[in-house]
């Protein structure tokens, strides 16, 4: 493949790297980020790497009035020979375009993004962590930063890519959680942008998790905002039940997030041959199958925590407790397998992993 | 009143005032601009007036991921005596604050808020044009300013007030235009942000908007996100139908936004005795209404147009033709009366007008 040509301009003052036991989520960023610019005439320009640092940008920047941005999340980890890997980043391109295109901002070429990302892990990889459950974090976004007040896509862009090293989702090992269903607040409706990873869904969804949080819950289920019934996603992850040994999904709609961990639960649950379902599945329909004592297991997915098991589901003053508070058994299982996969301790035997040259 | 301390720093190189003829909507900034700082430690510190110019932001600053952020719009116009009037800014720091409420943005100062707009005015008021229909258009914005990743409210803000001299919204006189009614795509949803003023909401819509104007419409009128049944708003601007004789606007709830020109409307039409009424309408009513000759007038209502009649409605296939497309009577009143009391042309009976020292 045709390698695309970046400007590197490396950094003098190399930060110190921090201690990987005390590591928070995206707090930290490493030496080194990826930009690019777009302008209406000339498309995507500049591509360069170059020193983190915080950037001048106008205070009318279209992004500061309206929001119209778009984000990706995506991690890089070590394999047991010491290569960069990265788990299924194609996809995460694919749906930066899908999101662009939501967001009515340019799409950009996923090929070159993924090479540039390549550049930039190169160049730092040095900061992944290898402790077990850590990883370097990858965020590519994009941002209007035409100076204009009027209501209208913007002529001027900037892609970033920056890199955080992040500790452990599970410090203490794997635990199951517990979740409030949240009726009132909507994070995406129908016709909204629920299915882009847009700031504007993410903001929306403060309130309810604070709500959540001072009752005690550690994260917000969010239902349908047409009629308050179907089950969406938890907090900014795709949701799982099993119920009497089937693991039933909420189908894709224009309000849910097409997870790539997500569609990679459903594959390795195929390639297991445990009977999973993507369809519309009511809050009601999880209470009922909870008090037959068919709800088996419940849990979340998503880039961050991988697989986060439900250990409490709070509904309209009821309380499920799902598998005895313990982690289920195909919870478990896709979540060591999921990580095993992503960090090359396990053969990856569907194409997921690609390796950054070593 | 007890006046805020600022801190000034003069601009040493004056921009050139652009050609009132040739101003478009919030594309020229003024010399100065107002910023102030939060810290979760500190709250709202460091009061600022300064040249207008880019400002550093670190790429991981939660607005850009996120879009934790709230804005608002309002003009200063220059009455006949040559004295700097705001019309009702009260409210709209009020509604910045329902604003940051929803958005789990710290509150600011109202009246610390004005005051500040007001030296920063006293600064600029030679940018505030005096050529019919234009005037002085004043953003304040909060934007989270935390370099973090994590999804949850930040501890960092910047507040700022920026200032653009904007055109006549019709150069060519007031106009009806046409409207598309956008039956898949939500702009707000019950339980999401639609009642607060936040970038989301906004780029929410552009691929909306692009769609009706490439079938040659000027604007959407977007349904409720639950039914796509009810009325809510067009483009950005609150809306109005006549229809035999009563004047209806679709009632407020939490996805229509509590318009500043809306409240005025009503309460200019309650002093002149016509009747108004808040209350859910559906698009079918106001088909019917027009079928049987009776949907009399149609406008939207929004600080940048004040008062923008609807001269065509396009729902399924079907256009309605709105008061031959001319502009109605009340419609005609309404602009007249309220840019009157807004450029001090006309005497101010509800105690709507704030001076700005003179």
């Amino acid at each position: 493949m045709m390698e695309a040509t970046v400007a590197i301009t490396k950094s003098q003052n190399k930060k110190t790297k921090p201690d990987p036991e005390t590591l928070q989520f995206g707090k930290t960023f490493t030496d080194h980020m990826f930009t690019m610019e777009y302008t209406h005439e000339k498309g995507w320009i500049q591509p360069e790497i170059k020193p983190y640092a915080p950037v001048e940008i106008d205070p009318a920047a279209m992004v500061f009035h309206y929001s119209q941005s778009v984000f990706e999340g995506l991690k890089a980890y070590k394999d047991a020979s010491g290569d960069v890997v990265l788990f299924r980043p194609e996809e995460n391109f694919k749906r930066l375009n899908r999101s662009n295109k939501r967001l009515s901002i340019p799409p950009i070429n996923e090929q070159l993004a993924l090479d540039y990302l390549k550049q930039l892990l190169e160049l730092e990889k040095d900061w992944i962590p290898t402790a077990e459950g850590t990883s370097l974090y990858i965020r590519p976004f994009v941002i209007a930063t035409e100076p204009s007040l009027q209501v209208a896509p913007a002529h001027h862009y900037k892609f970033f890519i920056i890199l955080s090293p992040v500790g452990s989702y599970y410090p203490e090992g794997i635990h199951p959680v517990s979740i409030m269903v949240e009726d009132h607040f909507t994070r995406a409706a129908r016709g909204g942008t629920g299915t882009a990873k847009t700031g504007g869904n993410y903001s929306a969804g403060y309130n309810a998790q604070a709500k959540a949080s001072s009752e005690g819950h550690a994260q917000v289920l969010w239902l349908d905002g047409v009629e308050k019934k179907y089950v969406e996603e938890v907090g900014s992850m795709n949701v799982f039940f099993k119920i009497d040994g089937e693991v039933i999904t909420p189908e894709l709609n224009d309000s849910i997030l097409q997870g790539v961990t997500r569609k990679s639960v459903i594959e390795l649950l195929h390639h297991w041959e445990i009977p999973v379902t993507e369809r519309k599945i009511t809050m009601q329909e999880v209470f009922d199958a909870h008090k037959a004592g068919k709800l088996e297991e419940a849990f979340g997915s998503g880039t961050a925590a991988v697989i986060s098991p439900i250990g409490e589901l709070t509904w309209n003053e009821e309380t499920m407790i799902v598998n005895g508070r313990d982690t289920g058994e195909v919870t478990k299982a896709l979540y060591q397998t999921l990580t095993r996969i992503q960090t090359g301790k396990q053969e990856d035997p569907f194409g997921w992993i690609t390796k950054v040259s070593s």
